[in-house]
């Protein structure tokens, strides 16, 4: 199962010859075990920050790949570009893991305000929505709301959120398409995200339990480009399922400006979504083998699948380029570090996180054996902050890593680690997290719209985030001192 | 035909009476004409720069029209705004004067690699393009390309430019889909977009000349985001008519970094552009009539259509609304100027300047009596640049004019007046033009794309140029001096 170690790059050898030399030459012969670690560490944080070697991934992925949603022909080309380009680095133990995933297709979308002033709008179903021709009985019976294969027309009551839909009688909305009009505020953390993007997620059925034909959102992002930003919607076992869609924030402006005109706004929606049949899709792995103890696992990630608009640079294109980086530059050591450094690129985290579920069970018996599992998911601005979940005997570890981190401009948040969405299924069995928070300022500029695409990648911030991830995980594979189990949390919110 | 003058809005009689109180309190009783003359355009000037008016009008017109290309139900929309418009402001001989305009149908573009990496890409048709199953016979009859309903799939010959085109051989390119990559620098004065346009008016000839059986372009664009650019081609005689479109500038990335890795690349493309039977729009024109030469024209201008797609709020929605809130500004003082301000908004200036046409031949009796022409069509960046071509008599006036526009950042260019496209037609008879160029940075980011939306306007700048045009179409108007006849100038190229 464990493959021998690959022949090490000459050029490699020769700048650690070099670092050996000096060493040498300053007389600092004692070295303790620590410090060796640090100093390997360091070396290698500038080696990364140095490196093209995640824009090249990131560049090859996005250009010889593109969109690869779950289950589409370009998530079976990303599976095998991330098979080919793991043996091509050299990594070992490389391999796909089957996983099942959704079929959902897009469709068509089109919408235009039918009345007072008609202007076609530019929108996108939002992840999993039935389409116009497929709403359930409920909502096709609507009195006020047309259905059928030629779209929905109804009218627009526009709300400012899910608690404003609540105040509203079930009268005021039936038969009508509610519009969610909520703006998303511009945060650093991203933290607007989890506030906003409950319409998303729960306003369709919380509509449609009211009588509501259909819904429409403002997207939940900061662009003033006219990308419309899709993304999982989740229906209610209990309410009717209707078509959804998000409006570009320029085209819910429109909206906006129509219906504080005063009178009544009609609306025309056609979605030519649909479900078919579950396929098998893949988390891709690699390795570096560990030297001492290899059955001990630090897991660094990204996930492999995008939405199907866009090419997915940002989301995840980054956090796979990030990853198989590390992996690369840590497996060019003379040394192997003593625990086994593992890239897993998770299939489909957007369409239900079917990868983080198969992985999760698939390794469930080694998942004690995980000494940090982390993921890049949220772009490739600057990290500026490190947060580690470990056992406290760990903790002293934690400050060196941080200090080894500090002069990337990365500040230690002693407050705990959240972990990407592919950790969710190991935080109940302990597995300690650790993240690297990139500076999501801009990321919901792109996020989840067409215009996620290689050129909304800095480099120089990309190399930043390579450098950041591997001091990260090859400390966390090197050090003597385990991490596991991280200390028991509460159940997070799922984003 | 020419109507009294509408009452006078008592606020603004007041503004001006305090004014007058104000010149009494000073002192300054001995005004002379000149003076007089600055010192209301200067009122008035500070006035516009504090109006909410031109915005106010352009969110009208996008909200309540959006989209309005020639021959379309927009554009038949946004004539009926214009004129409502115009008697809502109270301007006078409020008027539709018909324009034929030629009706082009952009139908749905798709387009994909095909090998070695298949992707979707993202484009537009170029504006009068055939369609993918309209092609002429000489490029459907090609060996390589295949053509028909479904599309055309061809290989790619990539060039930097026209001139790179000549070099090749007419073997090289027959059958192929010929792809200008010509990047377009930015410069606030917009210089290089004429430099670059080349390949998107001349290309899709040049390379059908050589047996080309479709033409792609690199969007004649500086913008980063996901958004094609189109614009329109000039098919010539001689040559047969393929099908051409713009990649977005991501997708050309991604085009050309395909071709960077050396083999064949394989291209789809479908059009479904059509045309139609010509049809009919109106240039809308209303005035504030002279008091003392009403006969004579102080023409202010924009062009009402737009592509069809995005809202033009920038091109040229704004043009539209510092045309109609300067003659707003001007029609409130309490004496009307010397002549009659006259606001022209051309019907298709972008698919072959119709209504410029129809305005220069209905009015070819009267263009001596033009005392000056003005367009903004060049976006809503902040005006940093005044020029005029006038008679040389009326130089110490251009002089004062500079001096008055000063205040508002606005340097004088003695080299000369472009004018806007709009006005070509008036340049044999020696209309006298001046131009206030706006700040062209980021004109073409959002230039003839979807993404030409109300949101890329700052209120800010928009009100500085109503202020700039207000001031100067007054002081023209008012003026004793005659700017009639502008220099001889030589035929300038077409844009």
């Amino acid at each position: 199962m464990i493959q021998s170690k690959i022949p090490k790059r000459p050029q490699v050898r020769t700048t650690l010859a070099v670092g050996s030399l000096l060493v040498a030459l300053t007389g600092v012969r004692t070295v303790s075990a620590e410090t060796a670690l640090e100093r390997t560490a360091a070396r290698l944080r500038d080696r990364a920050l140095a490196s093209p070697i995640a824009w090249q991934l990131l560049e090859s992925l996005t250009v010889e790949v593109g969109q690869r949603f779950a289950g589409t022909s370009g998530d079976r080309a990303a599976v095998a570009w991330a098979e080919a380009k793991m043996r091509e680095l050299g990594l070992e133990n490389v391999r796909t893991e089957p996983v099942t995933v959704p079929r959902w297709v897009r469709g068509e979308a089109r919408g235009r305000i039918v009345a007072p002033y008609p202007q076609e709008l530019m929108l996108i179903a939002l992840g999993g929505s039935v389409g116009t021709s497929g709403i359930s009985e409920i909502g096709a019976t609507g009195e006020i709301g047309g259905t059928g294969e030629a779209g929905i027309e109804a009218e627009v009551v526009e709300v400012a959120d899910l608690e404003a839909l609540e105040e509203l009688s079930d009268e005021a909305v039936a038969g009508k398409i509610v519009f969610f009009n909520k703006r998303m505020e511009r945060r650093r953390d991203g933290s607007s995200y989890g506030e906003t993007v409950r319409v998303r997620s729960r306003g369709p059925s919380a509509a449609a339990a009211k009588g509501a034909v259909a819904v429409l959102i403002r997207s939940v992002g900061t662009g003033t480009h006219r990308f419309p930003h899709t993304g999982a919607l989740r229906y209610a076992d209990d309410a009717p399922q209707v078509p959804a869609a998000a409006l570009a924030i320029p085209d819910a402006d429109i909206l906006e400006l129509q219906i504080r005109r005063g009178g009544p706004v009609r609306f025309h929606l056609f979605l030519g979504s649909h479900t078919l049949e579950d396929t098998e899709s893949a988390n891709v792995i690699g390795e570096v083998v560990g030297r001492e103890r290899p059955d001990e696992i630090v897991l660094i990630s990204g996930h492999l699948d995008s939405w199907d608009v866009g090419s997915g640079a940002l989301d995840d294109g980054a956090g796979c380029a990030i990853s198989l980086g590390a992996a690369k530059l840590i497996s060019e050591l003379d040394t192997a570090p003593r625990r086994t450094v593992r890239v897993v690129l998770f299939a489909n985290e957007e369409f239900g996180l079917s990868g983080a579920r198969a992985y999760s069970e698939a390794h469930r018996e080694s998942l004690g054996k995980h000494q940090l599992a982390i993921e890049s998911d949220f772009g490739a601005g600057r990290v500026w902050r490190f947060a580690a979940s470990v056992r406290s005997e760990a903790m002293v570890a934690t400050e060196n890593l941080a200090k080894l981190l500090a002069p990337l401009a990365i500040v230690h948040d002693r407050t705990g680690a959240r972990g990407g969405a592919d950790l969710l299924f190991l935080h109940p069995a302990r597995v300690p997290i650790a993240d690297l928070t990139q500076d999501g300022t801009h990321y919901f500029d792109f996020h989840h719209t067409a215009d996620d695409t290689l050129d909304k990648v800095d480099r120089e911030a990309l190399a930043q985030n390579l450098a950041a991830y591997t001091t990260l995980a090859y400390y966390a594979a090197e050090i003597e001192t385990s991490f596991f189990p991280a200390p028991e949390r509460p159940e997070q919110p799922r984003r």
